[in-house]
C-alpha cells in the first residue's frame, strides 16, 4: 500500500488528512452510539446534533446574515441552474455573465424558465478573462444577476464583487470556504461540496430569505427554497455523510485560522506557482494577469507532445490529476483548501526541474 | 466505546458489518491509489471502475434487462415524485395506489403535471392493507401506474404484482434488493439507497429506455431520464461515495446467496418476529395478514404509555430505534437485508419477555 498522494483533482478533489483520519476512526461507531454516521435516522438526535453542528460551523465560517438561510440539498450545481431560474426569475428574465463553460451551461438551462440576457461573455477569448464591471450590461428587467466565481476549466476568478441593482447569484462551487465573503451582498450563493467542502452528493445554498416563494406553479417541491427554507432541508433524508464530513472539514478550516487564515494559505500557494511558471521559460499561464484563480492553475507549453510528457512525468513525483480540461487540454493544477504548501513546493520543483531539462 | 447496536431504524438504516470494515480500510487509501473514494475524480479510470463495476452488480443481482437501464441519481423518491410525471405525463394522466405516506406525497406532486386519477386509496382505513388486483381502479388515459411497492410508516407491502394495461411505476425504496423482481414487467422502478442499498444521497432508478425522452419542455435538464441515460448519469458529478458503498453492498449480497438467498433470511426474520407479535396477549400487528410487510414489522400494545415503556426498555436489551413513526405512534421494527438474524431472534425474546411482565 503506497502511500497517500498529492492529488490535484479539479472536483471531486482531495480532503484534508486529519479529516480522513477521524471519519475512519468513527466509521464503525460514532461517539459510542453503536453506529456508523451512514447508519443513523436523519430525524434522531444524535443525527440531528451533528446536522446543526455543520450548519452552525458554516453560519460562523461565512459570518452568514441572520436575514440568509443555509440549505443542505443535493443534485449539484446542475439542480441549481435550473431551481434558480424557478425560485427567482418570476417568469421574467435576468443577466448571466458566461465567463465559463459552467456559467453557458447555468444560462442555457434558464432560457426554460424566462429571458436570459447575456451580461457578457468571454467565449471568443477562450474565457482567458473576467471582464470589468463596466463592461457588465445590466438590464432594467433582470430578476438577479448570475455568475460564477471561478472557472475550474478555464483558470480564472472574479477578483471583485459585481456591483448590481437586482440580486446576485453567485455559483461558488470552487472557492466557498477558501476566502471570507461578505454573504449579506449576495440573494443567493450556492457550491457543490466535492472540491472544498465534502464529498460530492451535498450542494449548500446561502439565500437571502426574503427571496423565497417566488417559485414558478410547476417547480418540484424539493427545488423549493420556500420549501426547503420552511423544513430545515429535511423534507427528505438529506445526503447524511456529506454533511457530517462538512462539519469535520469546517473543525479543522478552524485549526487553520479560519477563512481568514485559509486565503493566506491559499494567496501562498497560488503565487508561489504562478512565479514557477511565469519564470519559466516552458510555460504559458493560460488565464490573463489579473483575472487569474487562486484555485485552478491552468498553463501548457503550447506543444501537446510536451504537455503529455508533463503529465506522465508527473506520476512519478506523486502527483495526480494534473492533465487540464479535455475540451481545453493543456494542463490545470488545482490547488483547493486541503492541498498541502508541501504539494505545491514540490510541484514548483517539478516545473523548474522539468523546465531546466525540457 | 460500546460495541454496535442492533439498530432498527426505517432510514436511513444499518449497514452490513464487513461492508462498513471494508470501508474503513480503505478509507484513506483506496486499493493503493493513495486517494480516498471520497477525493476522485468522478472521471477518473480507477472511479470509472467502481461506478461501472456497482452498475454491474446491480444488473446481475436484479437481473435488469438490456432494455433497461440503471440510473443512479440523486434528490431521493421526492425527486422522483415530480421527474415521473414530468417525464412520463406527457401532460395527460396518471393512475395512482394511495396506500401510505409516500405514494399519497408522490400523487399530489403528480397534479403539478397533469391529471391524477387514485386507482385506489386505503387512507379511511389508516393504511392497513394492500387493496387486491380487482379493487383497482384502472384509467383509460393513464400513461402509467404508480405503486409504493412497501409502506415503511404503515407496515404493509404488495405481495402481488399489480396487472395493468399502462406501463409500471414502483417506488421499491424499502424494499429493493430484498428479494428477486422482475424488472422486465416494470417500465419504471426506483428507490433511495439510504434502507437496503447504501449510504442517504443515492436514487437507484431502473427505466425502460423505451419511456425516455417524452419530458415536458420545463423538465430540468439533470431531472431528464433520456439526458441522463445518455450521459450514464455523469451529466454532473454524482454521489461517488455512495455509489463506491453500494458495490461494497452488492458484494456483500452476493456473499449471502444473492436475491434469493436474501429472500430467505428476510422470510424467515420477518415470520419469526410475526409469530413472536401474534402469540402474544399484549400486542397487536397493525397491518392486515396478507398485506404485511417482510421490511417493517409495525405493531403496538393499544396503550401508550406501555408503548413508551417497551421502547425505553429496548434500549437496556441494546436495540434503538424501535419507535413507531410520529404520524401513527406505536412501534416499528425495521429488519432490513443488514438486520442480522441473532438481532430479530433477541428482539423476539425481548417482545416474549415483556408481554409476560405486563
Amino acid at each position: 500500500m503506497q502511500d497517500r498522494i498529492y492529488n490535484f483533482s479539479p472536483g471531486p478533489s482531495v480532503l484534508p488528512e486529519p479529516v480522513l483520519k477521524r471519519a475512519q476512526t468513527e466509521l464503525l461507531n460514532y461517539h459510542g452510539s453503536g453506529m456508523s454516521v451512514m447508519e443513523m435516522s436523519h430525524r434522531s438526535a444524535i443525527f440531528e446534533e451533528i446536522f446543526s453542528d455543520a450548519k452552525a460551523k458554516m453560519k460562523e465560517a461565512l459570518q452568514v446574515p441572520d436575514s440568509h438561510e443555509i440549505l443542505f440539498l443535493q443534485g449539484g450545481a446542475t439542480l441549481q441552474f435550473a431551481a434558480i431560474p424557478m425560485n427567482l426569475m418570476e417568469g421574467a428574465a435576468a443577466d448571466y455573465a458566461v465567463t465559463g463553460s459552467f456559467s453557458e451551461k447555468a444560462a442555457k438551462e434558464a432560457e426554460k424558465y424566462g429571458t436570459v440576457h447575456i451580461a457578457c461573455s468571454t467565449k471568443e477569448s477562450g474565457h482567458d478573462h473576467i471582464p470589468p464591471q463596466e463592461a457588465l450590461q445590466l438590464s432594467e428587467d433582470a430578476k438577479y444577476f448570475y455568475y460564477c466565481a471561478n472557472n475550474t476549466i478555464y483558470g480564472t476568478e472574479w477578483q471583485y464583487i459585481p456591483e448590481t441593482k437586482a440580486s446576485l447569484v453567485c455559483d461558488m462551487s470552487s472557492d466557498i470556504l477558501t476566502k471570507p465573503v461578505p454573504v449579506e451582498k449576495y440573494g443567493l450563493i450556492y457550491a457543490g461540496a466535492q472540491k472544498n467542502m465534502a464529498p460530492a452528493g451535498l450542494t449548500v445554498v446561502i439565500v437571502d430569505k426574503r427571496l423565497a416563494g417566488r417559485e414558478q406553479k410547476f417547480t418540484p417541491q424539493i427545488m423549493s427554497y420556500e420549501t426547503m427554507i420552511r423544513t430545515n432541508s429535511m423534507l427528505n433524508t438529506p445526503p447524511c455523510w456529506c454533511i457530517y464530513m462538512l462539519g469535520l472539514v469546517c473543525d479543522w478550516l478552524e485549526s487553520q485560522g479560519g477563512l481568514a487564515g485559509m486565503e493566506k494559505v491559499n494567496v501562498a500557494k497560488a503565487n508561489m506557482l504562478y512565479q514557477a511558471l511565469d519564470e519559466s521559460k516552458l510555460f504559458t499561464v493560460s488565464a490573463e494577469p489579473g483575472s487569474r484563480s487562486f484555485m485552478n492553475v491552468t498553463f501548457r507549453t503550447g506543444n501537446e507532445d510536451l504537455d503529455a510528457k508533463f503529465v506522465k512525468e508527473s506520476a512519478d513525483w506523486g502527483f495526480t490529476n494534473l492533465k487540464g480540461h479535455r475540451s481545453v487540454g493543456g494542463m490545470r493544477a488545482s490547488i483547493y483548501n486541503a492541498v498541502p504548501v508541501e504539494g505545491v513546493e514540490k510541484l514548483c520543483e517539478f516545473i523548474r526541474d522539468f523546465d531546466k531539462k525540457n
